[in-house]
């Protein structure tokens, strides 16, 4: 049989462009002679749903969705991911279901057994877990289908008591296929190609594997799915961060051919390029998805708003991103010439709007109550706040839409002004720390400066207040990031981090600026999520908590 | 055997003051003679802890909390809760767990199996569900110990396809004991009660009922801790909204008796009550747990800001609530005189900070990008800025906490300014629809007038420009507020609630607002929970999607 993998982007609850998109592909692959085309986990939908599926009109309508499809299912027969509802009166109300639609009908419902509910995920809130394993038997062949978290039981330590394909293999298939939507982090794609290798080889079965592409708010879906023979020898490997389609020939479990020169990635990426794409397409896609088209953002001239700026005018066009100046007294000269450097070399608007009348506003007015206080934290907050209020008047009076340019060591810390510099719709890089950004700031460069040596050679600051350093409040980056990633990523605990050779003031300093920061990270906008542990719905952390604190 | 019941206040990841609190307890009820003492569930650690039990320091400190905790248990037996390590290695890392402590030992351990993982509940996420279901024998007693959900099956349409008293009946215990963490939502008590009620007369058996008492953050525990005869009628019922210890001896399961007059509510208070009381003890927990002691709030003379002033005055003094009125060009006289007159009313502090000259600055700096576009959304929203700006500079320079005035029906339809009006580091009333508010209102006068009488007979406006009223954008608050709640609580579809009545275009209108306005939400600070579907942790929806919008 004659198999098409379709890799798509998909928009959550936009049933009409998903079922749209789904049925194009499904004529396009019939013309080409396919036998049978596999789309991803809850494609009707999209990933992740979230609450929209406690909604019976929601479900409804992706019933509705997966009737238009299968009536379009003529000569070919389709593989598509749906919530349906559980008709026993115990357990939840729903199930994690894929369709295999020949003919017009759906032929059989497969539901997901495993269901993963930590980091980002809460399939648990919403799906009872499959306890029954059918093949199914389709044009000479016997399918093993599965549902993603269903083939990731396979490592050590595993999170769940069953194995869906320990079952299934009894049934004799000759074949896998396991739709998913697995999003990207910088070091997953090793993972996943790790756990299907193993799977393929464990079952000794070819495996067909169909991933989500796109962004969905702050979760980047990075395709690259997978084609794997029943040595567990990888036969192909889609493209990441792009739309795909790709058509193979599979006559038995050991006669499997790609019928288009296979995209395997030979040399892998690096981290910097990788989150570079992933960043990209999520800056796109958070636009499209909602329907702006122009940026805007605050230019410091520091590595941040640069970085931000250089990123958002590859993924909108420079002539959509609007990059504001926003001097205070205590900006340095070099900060807006380096600001204007890199407009020039992007090419993107900008206006130039000083704030020191706005702070004097405030710091007159406030005078009855401030009096001769010395000037602190309230002031340069002042300053912070002042530019969010100016840049989001202009995201009110032109329809722009603010980019938050926090990194993460300094979301981790609290370093920033909550409704100052923390504002925005979208976080770009509040998942990529410090050091990582400056790696990325070279990796822009790599052909040609974009931004300047400057901004990425100067010592990092504010610039609230006269001479300020981030190092007056902070330990350097390159202590900083690893104490982070280590707790953060890692979860050690002070004495596992101090036993690394760190010092134990700092560590515990560091750690307890982490937790105490946990009020401000709550109202800061979603973070495109390119690591294995972000800030956001992955971490969820109490607030008036005392642990470490 | 004499069982004494402990509703106890304890604070997330506070193992300090949660070990000592604890152990004061049981001194005191050895005092009384008590044979046992029962604490909630997950007592040890608070609840609820979210991801600080990823760490593994986390829950070895759980551990050695309980051998503390054990050490103290000399002629007293006694029941603690805590998250402790599943020693299989398949399955999730965790179980959350009741000890059973007999002469400084843990005699026995008893695993929730029932794990919610909906609304603000992620068990699931942490926690692996037990299979093993065995009776504590104690003093000639057996006791069938379950942990809160648990006994959360004798529902229809059930979540859960096992019930675990189902096993534990065949040991034939002779009493029920069940430790919880069952959060505050103004329905909620009497759903209790009936399930609970329903268990003790199904399996014939009186049943302990131990809950937390004390608000973490959003979510507000009341306590009412329950005792039931085994034929379900309610013995006793601990005070809400407040610690309490009540003791009962028990002799068989045909005679149990307390042993001080029992506090049953006989007449329920109503729910505005119930909120009442709740958002009193979220403030005052807050601000206690939180280290603070001054909250700070913008006094519009709107009826919104006037009730918070009023519920924190009440919660935390007058004293330390300092009220400030920020009028603008577009404020009218009666605001500040109605601002004033609360201000007298409740003797708190208060300042008059006029925001003109800021917003002035503002628009002068502005003029060059805004020209000569015509006054819109932008000025009005930067007059919601400043003031925000000044009130956080406060916090800033005087250590307050901002106090979020938003309710719940302008937090649903997105009629409030991000980085304005929607900050804070709290949402007192945010979960209470405007309707409620002002009965809460009425309620707040109920002994003598607090809130002036114009601040709730006028019709409420955002006065961000001239003759502005809430109606000019909204239903009015007695049509919105039901269509939101249709919505929210009960996630009725258009169709659904267009067929109880209301109006078409009204309807798609507010719910297209609602499904518009998550990006909003997602950057509010924690909003107390007093209803069972609250903004927040409870109800998580994708931001860039496309449903209803």
């Amino acid at each position: 049989m004659k198999i098409a993998l379709a890799q798509l982007n998909y928009h959550v609850g936009n049933f009409e462009s998903n079922t749209a998109k789904i049925i194009s592909y499904i004529h396009q692959a019939e013309k080409q002679g396919a036998d049978l085309i596999v789309f991803a986990e809850l494609c009707v939908c999209g990933y992740p749903s979230r609450d929209f599926l406690e909604f019976n009109e929601y479900i409804a309508l992706c019933e509705e969705a997966a009737r238009k499809i299968a009536a379009e299912c003529h000569q070919i027969a389709c593989i598509i991911g749906l919530p349906t509802v559980n008709n026993n009166t115990e357990g939840k109300d729903l199930n994690n279901s894929a369709y295999f639609i020949e003919q017009g009908q759906v032929k059989a419902i497969v539901n997901k057994a495993l269901l993963p509910n930590y980091d980002i995920f809460d399939e648990y809130r919403y799906f009872e877990p499959s306890t029954v394993f059918k093949c199914i038997d389709f044009k000479g062949h016997r399918i093993a289908l599965t549902i993603c978290e269903d083939l990731w039981n396979t490592i050590e330590n595993p999170l769940y008591i069953t194995r869906p394909m320990d079952m299934l293999i009894n049934e004799q298939p000759d074949v896998m296929i396991n739709i998913a939507a697995s999003p990207f982090a910088y070091n997953h794609d090793e993972e996943r190609i790790n756990i299907l290798k193993d799977n393929a080889s464990r079952y000794q079965l070819p495996l067909f594997y169909v991933n989500h592409v796109g962004a969905q708010t702050e979760l980047i879906f990075d395709g690259g799915s997978l084609v794997f023979d029943k040595n567990g020898v990888l036969i192909d490997e889609l493209p990441y961060f792009q739309e795909s389609v790709a058509y193979y020939q599979l006559e038995s479990s050991s006669d499997l051919k790609p019928l288009q020169k296979p995209t395997i990635s030979q040399k892998k990426e690096g981290d910097i390029a990788q989150i570079h794409q992933a960043l990209i397409l999520g800056i796109r896609d958070y636009f499209d998805k909602s329907g702006f088209k122009t940026a805007t953002l605050g230019l410091s001239g520091g590595i941040d708003s640069a970085v931000v700026c250089a990123l958002a005018a590859e993924a909108l066009g420079p002539e959509n991103v609007m990059a504001v100046l926003l001097p205070s007294r205590f900006s340095s000269d070099h900060s807006i010439k380096d600001a204007e450097g890199l407009v020039k070399n992007l090419g993107c608007k900008s206006e130039l709007i000083p704030i020191s009348d706005i702070t004097g506003a405030f710091e007159s007015t406030l005078q009855p109550q401030f009096k001769n206080l010395p000037f602190n934290i309230a002031e340069e907050n002042i300053q912070s706040r002042s530019r969010a209020v100016v840049l989001m008047a202009l995201c009110n009076k032109f329809g722009y839409i603010l980019l938050n340019t926090s990194n993460k060591s300094e979301a981790a810390v609290g370093y920033g002004t909550l409704y100052g510099d923390m504002c925005g719709g979208i976080s770009v890089i509040g998942d990529v720390y410090k050091t990582q950004v400056f790696e990325l700031a070279k990796y822009l460069n790599r052909e040609r400066e974009i931004i300047p040596v400057n901004t990425i050679v100067k010592p990092p600051s504010a610039e609230l207040r006269p001479n300020q350093k981030d190092t007056d409040s902070l330990p350097e980056y390159d202590i900083l990031d690893p104490i982070l990633t280590q707790y953060i990523e890692h979860r050690c605990s002070p004495a596992e981090i101090i036993k690394m050779g760190y010092d134990d003031h700092t560590v515990r300093r560091v750690l307890r600026l982490v937790n105490q920061a946990e009020h401000k990270r709550y109202q800061t906008p979603p973070i495109l999520r390119v690591s294995p542990k972000a800030f956001g719905m992955g971490r969820r952390m109490p607030i008036v908590g005392k642990y470490l604190s």
